[in-house]
């Protein structure tokens, strides 16, 4: 187990107190039984990615989000390695099961560096996925929520993201909203 | 004026050689009369963004297309630094006249890095502006054409931008396109 509730960071993606200390006060959505980043859950651990997570099925949770691949552990930690080598930039937050040692869900937060706005910055919220299993437990709400405070705690001028129809019910509650005239637009090179 | 254009580097953000060597033959676009990133026009000049371009008007040009602020040199240069700190991320063409030693063009790139997709990277094109002085001269045309080719060339599965109406068909040109079903949702922190 990558263990960094207590503050320890070395394989963690980003430094663990950024994610315990979060201010949830600014949170828009309501939690029925309460959870939280410290306690999402019985059995279930809140923390940023560790450089072991590759071992803890990671790349498997990640599949069920979209197309992953072949990733060799080689592949996985030198991504890990170019992530941790852009400060302040990847934010992926993740959700362990104590016993089974798997990661069972994940969201990523993205900021990227302006010059507009007082050189501000813009987040973006990114792959979000609960593993099946875990689904309806208001896992995924925790994370988009605790993502969306991060951004807002960073100090971004705006957090966006893109999603399927059948999602934009579900992404209102954080107070994200399809914006009147703004079109999002894509070209894809290659299939994967 | 900032010469990058033999490939001297030490002021740019990214590598001049990148832009100067990529193959164009993958462009989407036409021409009339035939522009290149070598010779975007008579006494212009096409190059990554300097340090010292907060002299050449940098930020007034930004604020052609949307809120800037007062950014001190200081803050520019810092900024400068943060995004020069983050291996291969953030590409950022302008446009020089010669003449004036003015900034007239740019437009960003910005890679994100991700697991999925074989730990493929996402890029998104950002903050295209040409000064209102110098439009219609298919100066927005070659600085987006160029960082759709440099997307494609870094190895983007997928590039992608936001935009209001009225622009979607100017960068329908390019290969972008709407995706069906799909949706971009956004939260708006502060003002500035
Ligand atoms: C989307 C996903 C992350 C939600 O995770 P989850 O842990 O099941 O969600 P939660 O339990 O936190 O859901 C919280 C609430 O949102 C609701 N909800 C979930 N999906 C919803 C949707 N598509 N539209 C509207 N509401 C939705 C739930 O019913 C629940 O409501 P309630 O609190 O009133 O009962 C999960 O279904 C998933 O991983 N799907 C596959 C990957 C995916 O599509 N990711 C999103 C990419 S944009
Ligand atoms: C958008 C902008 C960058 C275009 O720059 P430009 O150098 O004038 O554009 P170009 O000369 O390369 O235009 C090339 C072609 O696209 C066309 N075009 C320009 N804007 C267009 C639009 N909104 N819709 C459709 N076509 C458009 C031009 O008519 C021209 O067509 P032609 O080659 O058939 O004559 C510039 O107008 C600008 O800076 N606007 C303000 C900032 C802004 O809105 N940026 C975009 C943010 S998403």
């Amino acid at each position: 187990m990558c263990s960094v509730q207590n503050g320890i960071k070395e394989e963690s993606l980003f430094d663990p107190k950024i994610l315990y200390n979060l201010d949830f006060s600014k949170s828009t959505t309501q939690y029925n039984p309460a959870v939280s980043v410290k306690d999402p859950g019985e059995g279930l651990y809140m923390r940023p990615l560790c450089r072991s997570d590759y071992d803890e099925g990671y790349m498997s949770l990640l599949s069920q989000l979209t197309k992953v691949g072949d990733v060799s552990r080689e592949e996985f930690e030198a991504r890990f390695s170019a992530m941790e080598s852009c400060p302040d930039s990847y934010y992926i937050v993740v959700i362990e099961d104590i016993m089974t040692k798997k990661v069972i869900g994940s969201g990523t937060l993205v900021i990227e560096q302006k010059f507009i706005r007082k050189c501000s910055s813009r987040g973006r919220i990114e792959d979000i996925v609960v593993s099946d299993q875990y689904r309806g437990k208001q896992l995924g709400k925790l994370l988009v929520d605790t993502l969306m405070i991060l951004s807002q705690q960073i100090g971004c001028y705006k957090v966006s993201l893109e999603c399927k129809d059948n999602m934009v019910n579900f992404y209102s509650q954080f107070g994200l909203a399809k914006e009147e005239g703004q079109n999002y637009m894509c070209r894809r090179f290659k299939e994967m």
